[in-house]
């Protein structure tokens, strides 16, 4: 990116802090940059991310008026684009700006918004890339990088989103034209809920049936136009083009459906790198490539973890945490002042327990990214061996860590009383985003079961093999192999890490033994293997949930073990959050750890006693802690989660600006009173 | 109510129902009608409801235009207040409507929503009954019930909500003028949130310390203009009126603020019923009455479990329910027809748990009521031995209930996949009203403490005596006496529901004995009373909550043997949804069942287990279940959960209908498309 002396202001306003929270940072114990890195990953990542904020804080492009959260539909989407027009513009003039700088700076510019263009570059792109050929590339590309297309990624249909090969839309080949007439045959093949379709793009990857020669082939990518490059009006032709209407959140986005009606496209806008319909109909394809296709998904889904899950939590934990901290409610001492809120054991539990599901959900979703790196390097190179591991991680880490993330982000806002049901407290918008996250790439009862698919496959396996040496290293499930001909250990309490981590294995391996003896149970009984599928769901979803619990575990362990050569202070509160994690989890699904591990329910009340005892430990650190996480306070746009902890001049100033503050009698009143008083 | 000739239209339009849910609705083994005036409390009073909705539903000035799912703050406002004048003037001019007719009404007219003038009806009015005097009463009263004044109860303030002694808004008594000054003597003294404060009402109930001769007497209400009655300006002198701005919802309402500077009031604006000032500034009280404040929180509370956990949660799975036997998807038994979502074990699971959920709620809330309207009329008589056991009932119930229902109702969402997330589903708007009543009337951790409280005290009392007499029969907490003294039982697997009522009794005394032991062993350290409850809030809330828990399966066992004598299928049927939500419960809170119980782990597999076979038995018929809560189409705004199943005409109606769609290029895309070009 390029340098500019303007952008050297400073992040944060050190006057005018609130002095509770000048008494409270000064009880820090540990190195918070230091904390800090190991978030972002490196010093130099912290270093990128906040050259980058800087960026977007010192340009007044992207500045949020109107004031987001009062912006009808209408007015965020056009501040969206508004923003979007600045921020591509910016992209295409300085070529420098890296990958992670553009990622950096998006997430500020759109703060806990998926933008309207952003299937562009998440979806449409890569899956462009990596589906056309060499000519197709060279023909589309220039104009896909130069946004002068601007793509979306058009799979799901009203009636079809889960079951791919349920997609009704037809792309039917017309020799006599040498074109594709792309079809919607049914009210539910229309297609619905691509992001950007309703009104920004113009172009789009179509899902769809290819048949040629009279023959269904399967679903196939299309690259269809849909708009006029000039004047952006639908093509004429066949397409009714709409938006889905206003959803939970999403309020700036345009999600879209399309119908199709006998639209033509030329032949060759089939994307043919993996198979292809020559000019005579013949259809033709290379099989080796087709697994490919899960890669963007994958890829997506452990992206998530980090940035869904992780950030969103730890941006609500952020603003409660700091809320906690300014906030004084009820009697406690007799004659003395009320405390902050922060220090009644009741909101402890929740925010800390909060606070530590965050960091696991980071720091583990930054594991998850590397593993993705390391493995996809030789995927990329053609070894599809680690695929299924990594398609099986990354799907049941989606799931579990949203599922927990969601409710975490709720608790946080709950635990802020009415103001927190102010969208000035932000957690609302940050809920109503991360939330969608839980449907999109994947709904979440389907994911479980694939990850427990891969599970009772790698148990069989297991079975069968005496050692565990026929998994590599860096599976997360070789586990299984290394438990299921070990001895359970006795486990002492207080738990180690290394216990810890074990326990959560024990626990793991034994729900897929009774997931696969449900089954087993099941298809001894006669019944066909779907049925017996289907009625061993419960089982097989506990099983997937438990491994993901294994990941988190055993990944954040790997991590602390790393710190623990680096710096005391910092292993110390990231063991502390970690232990408390682990231990919620395990006094949350005791019975699974008792059967699973040979401890008693005497143990399990230990553990309680520790989570009491862990809160005590983290108190002192709890705002050094969030503050680690190094949110700008334009990211997190909360009146109560703010740096400076000036909670209540904020919630003022956005009162004021409500839009029904414009005159001191509503309009609307007078219907009121003419109605009443005429009668 | 006024009967109608017009207003005989059907409620369901049977003609054009979705095939699968004729086939659905055959499969019904009990009688539907029953089982809804279960639900209603008898048949009268089904027929009360019916009547009072058709009433709403034959009137055009109820009608929702525009959609309520587009409209802005500003139009969700003007259509509230539109409905307002058209329901006020309806109950003005039809003097035989009933009480129970009106709430039938207000519900439909304002589907989960509550409207801005709501306050005046459920705080401001009774508040004033029970606190003003005689002569203030005939001096307002008529004015009050002839909907001239409009009036909000404002108590909170922006620093200080469950603290009501640290509210600093005072009331200064100025003999020279026989005045009180109100005053707003700090940012955080400003009061924020009462509902209809923004822009509607113009009188309100004020909490404020009341001083007169340099003493200050403490929190007393009075009863303030804040709105000139003809032109609906904010009074001179004194007043800064305002909306605080949009929220997680409650979109059409205009929780407000003011600030008092030195805002001149008559000194008879005192409701001077329980405590008064003379002319000449003595302050005299009547300590006796002082309790009776209580009464309308208590009562709103009881009413919370019904109308906001049980409603609410039923209406998300209504919808949940129809739209799982409408929607297909995935491949499931090979070279089939995709199968009904509903048939998924997965699916099941939450569906059927949360199905059974609502009926306890809704059962038990029906339960609570009754208690409430018996206690309360001894308690108006003066005998207030029963205010602390309501009290502290009403309170863990609130919070349980919420608890559970709005977590369910998001479960409920995320099951319908992709179009749960869209407005059109109804279930977004349902989730943000419903999650507001676990924040207004009390936020949980202090509701759940002061129910630990009053628990703690009874233990006490248990301990001392050496039977179960000297508590009344209708008392909750009878089973801590019963129980200490009697062995515990063996429990036998399945369990009966009479096992299962003595297991959550048995697990929430061991709950409240831990409590106590925890408590007394800070004590016993030396800690002061105030530091040991604190740190035994994590116990305590365990113990409040277990105890709710033991009312809503007593209540719910108590029906069913209402039931038992009257209908076999019925009792069949809710027999099944019961021991579907005991069980459930049992398995989530496990470890404590197994201390307190004596059962093992295999135990509770014998539970997980029952409740899969459970699913089964449901299954048939869980629309008749859904249709027996007899929501009207209207009630729950979904797409996805209408009577009929025409779920994708109606998806697709609804994304016609969206502003963004009324133009085809949106003018905001020419802000990007000149942006990116002229680069
Ligand atoms: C905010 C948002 C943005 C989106 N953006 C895009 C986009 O850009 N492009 C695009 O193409 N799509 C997009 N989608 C659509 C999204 O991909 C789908 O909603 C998602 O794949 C789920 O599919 P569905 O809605 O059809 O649900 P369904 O597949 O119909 O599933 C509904 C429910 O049925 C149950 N179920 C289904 N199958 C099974 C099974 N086999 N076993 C057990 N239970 C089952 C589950 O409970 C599931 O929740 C978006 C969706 C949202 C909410
Ligand atoms: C939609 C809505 C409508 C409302 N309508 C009205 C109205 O009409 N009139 C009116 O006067 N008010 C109204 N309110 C305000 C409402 O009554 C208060 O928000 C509520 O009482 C909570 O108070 P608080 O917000 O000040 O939270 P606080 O009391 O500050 O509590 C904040 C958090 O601190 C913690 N906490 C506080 N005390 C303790 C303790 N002793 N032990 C443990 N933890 C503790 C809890 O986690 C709590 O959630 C409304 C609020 C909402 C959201």
């Amino acid at each position: 990116m390029k340098q500019d002396e303007t952008m050297k202001v400073k992040r944060y306003d050190d006057t005018n802090v609130n002095p509770d929270f000048v008494a409270e940072r000064k009880k820090c114990t540990f190195n918070i940059e230091l904390l800090t890195n190991i978030i972002d990953g490196s010093s130099y990542l912290t270093e990128t991310r906040r050259q980058a904020q800087l960026a977007v804080l010192n340009n007044e492009s992207f500045s949020n008026l109107p004031d987001r959260y009062y912006a009808s539909r209408d007015e965020a989407y056009a501040q969206n684009i508004r923003k979007s027009a600045a921020y591509i513009k910016l992209l295409k003039e300085d070529k420098s700006i890296s990958r992670a700088e553009s990622y950096f700076m998006q997430c500020l510019i759109f703060p806990n918004e998926v933008p309207p263009f952003s299937l562009h570059t998440t979806m449409f792109t890569p899956t462009f890339e990596s589906m056309a050929d060499e000519e197709q590339k060279k023909l589309w590309m220039p104009r896909i990088e130069n946004y002068e297309i601007l793509g979306t990624y058009i799979q799901t249909e009203m009636g079809h989103g889960t079951n791919v090969r349920g997609l009704e839309t037809t792309a039917t080949f017309d020799p006599s034209t040498d074109e594709f007439i792309i079809h919607s045959p049914t009210l539910t093949s229309i297609k619905w809920w691509p992001g950007g379709l309703g009104k920004t793009c113009n172009c789009a990857i179509v899902m769809a049936s290819l048949i040629t020669n009279g023959r269904n082939e399967g679903i196939h990518p299309f690259i269809v136009q849909l708009r006029d490059f000039e004047t952006h009006e639908p093509l004429k032709g066949g397409l009714t083009i709409g938006d889905i209407g206003t959803k939970l959140g999403f309020h700036g986005m345009d999600n879209g459906f399309v119908k199709f009606d006998q639209f033509r496209i030329p032949r060759r806008n089939m994307l043919m790198k993996s198979a292809k319909v020559t000019r005579d109909g013949t259809y033709q394809k290379e099989k080796k490539l087709e697994k490919l296709k899960y890669g963007s998904m994958v890829f997506v889904r452990a992206m998530l973890v980090f940035n869904q899950a992780g950030q969103g939590l730890a941006q609500a934990v952020t603003i409660a945490a700091r809320y906690s901290c300014v906030r004084r409610q009820s009697e406690y001492a007799p004659g003395q002042e009320e405390p902050h809120i922060i220090e009644y054991q009741a909101q402890q539990h929740i925010l800390f327990t909060e606070l530590a599901a965050s960091y696991i959900f980071y720091i583990a979703g930054n594991k998850l990214r590397e593993l993705y790196f390391t493995m996809n390097y030789d995927i990329q190179k053609g070894d599809l061996s680690d695929l299924p591991e990594l398609h099986a991680l990354s799907a049941g880490l989606k799931a579990l860590t949203l599922d927990e993330a969601v409710v975490g982000i709720e608790r946080c806002r709950l635990i802020c009383g009415g103001h927190g049901y102010s969208a000035a407290s932000g957690i609302p918008k940050i809920y109503t985003e991360v939330v969608a996250a839980c449907t999109y790439e994947g709904v979440h009862p389907v994911l479980y079961l694939q990850t427990a698919r891969y599970l009772l496959k790698v148990y069989q396996a297991a079975l069968l093999s005496s050692s565990a040496s026929s998994l590599p290293d860096n599976q997360s499930s070789k586990y299984i192999f290394r438990h299921l001909h070990s001895e359970r250990p006795r486990f002492h309490f207080p738990l180690s890490f290394v216990e810890i981590v074990e326990a959560f294995e024990r626990r793991a391996l034994m729900c897929i033994e009774k997931a696969s003896k449900k089954l087993d149970g099941l298809l001894a009984t006669g019944r066909p293997h779907h049925e017996a599928w289907n009625y061993s769901a419960c089982y097989l979803i506990r099983a997937a949930k438990a491994h993901s619990h294994v990941y988190l575990t055993s990944s954040v362990h790997e991590q602390l073990e790393t710190v623990r050569q680096e710096d005391a202070g910092v292993y110390t509160v990231l063991g502390q959050l970690f232990e408390l994690y682990a231990l919620k989890s395990i006094v949350d699904h005791a019975v699974e750890f008792i059967e699973s591990c040979g401890i008693t329910t005497d143990q399990i009340n230990i553990c309680i006693e520790r989570i009491e005892a862990l809160l005590l430990n983290i108190r002192p650190n709890v705002l050094p802690l969030v503050d680690a996480f190094d949110f700008p306070d334009r990211l997190l746009g909360s009146a109560l989660g703010c740096y400076d902890g000036n909670v209540y001049q904020r919630l003022y100033e956005y009162a004021l600006n409500s839009p029904l503050n414009k005159s001191t009698v509503n309009v609307a009143y007078f219907v009121y009173y003419i109605a009443i008083n005429i009668s």
